[in-house]
C-alpha cells in the first residue's frame, strides 16, 4: 500500500508509521458525495490521498458556507474524531473523485495506549493544525471588522 | 505552593504533577499591565491562578479587537509557546490585579522528553482548547454572514 503523506503524522518513525499501517484502509469516493454531516458522532478520520474534499458548515437549514477545500499531499479530515466530545464540527464533502485512508478514532487510541510518544506526535501535530485555521477564522473575523468599520467612517 | 487549577494539565498524574511544580513560577500582574504583544516570539505560558486577562488582536495601528476575556478556574494562555513557529497570535493584558504561574517551554519540553505521556496529555488538552477557540471563531464569522444574508434580502 502507498503510504498516504498526512500532516498528522509527521514526525513518526519508521517503525510507528509501520504499526500505523496496519490500521489504516483505503476508500473511493465520488465528486460530490457527503462523508459526514456537522453534529454527527466523529468515529474516524480521513487522509485525503487523492482528490480532494470540501468542508462546510451551515447557516441554516438552506444555507451552507463552504470553509475550505483540502487537497491531497498533506490534507486530512474528521479531526474532530481525535477530540472530545467527538462531534463533527464541519460537513464534508468530495470535491473530486477521491482516494482518502480511513482510520479509525478506537483502533488508533489502542495503539497510542501502547506508545504514548506516538500519541505526543500526533497530538502535537493537531494541535498545529487548529491553531493555523483559528487565525485564518480570526483574520476572516478582522476582515469583517474592517469593513464594518470603514462602512461607519462614513 | 497552592497549585493552580489548569484546563491544560488535566490527566496528569500526582507525580507528574509534582514533576510539573517545580518547573512552575507565581508572578504577580497589576490591571492593565501587558503580558505579551501579537508576533512575538512565544516562549512562555501563563495558567490564571488569581484575577483574569484580557486576549486582543490588532485590527490596525489604532484599533485593537478584545477576543476574549480568560479567568482563574482553568484558564491558561500563551498557548502559541507550545506550538511552531512559537509567534503569540494574540495580545495579552492583564484585565484585573492578577496572579499567574508561568511555565517555560524549553524547561516543559525537556520534561516531556523524559515522559512523552506527560506530553500526549499535555498536547490533548491543548488541542481541545483549540477546537473550542475555533468553534467559538466560527461562530462569529456565522453570525456576520447570517447578517450579511439579511441585508442582502431587502
Amino acid at each position: 500500500m502507498k503510504r498516504p503523506f498526512c500532516h498528522l503524522f509527521e514526525g513518526l518513525s519508521e517503525i510507528q508509521f509501520e504499526r500505523l499501517d496496519t490500521l489504516m484502509e483505503d476508500i473511493s469516493v465520488k465528486e460530490g458525495e457527503r462523508l459526514f454531516r456537522e453534529g454527527e458522532v466523529a468515529e474516524q478520520l480521513y487522509c485525503i490521498k487523492q482528490g480532494a474534499v470540501e468542508m462546510l458548515t451551515s447557516i441554516d437549514d438552506q444555507i451552507e458556507l463552504p470553509i475550505a477545500i483540502l487537497r491531497a499531499e498533506g490534507g486530512y479530515l474528521g479531526m474532530s474524531s481525535l477530540v472530545p466530545p467527538y462531534i463533527y464540527s464541519l460537513s464534508a464533502r468530495s470535491y473530486e473523485d477521491s482516494i482518502l485512508t480511513v482510520i479509525k478514532r478506537s483502533r488508533l487510541m489502542e495503539q497510542v495506549k501502547d506508545d504514548p510518544e506516538m500519541g505526543y506526535f500526533i497530538m502535537s501535530n493537531l494541535a498545529k493544525t487548529f491553531l493555523d485555521r483559528l487565525k485564518e477564522t480570526r483574520q476572516e473575523v478582522k476582515i469583517h471588522f474592517k469593513t464594518l468599520f470603514k462602512v461607519m467612517q462614513f
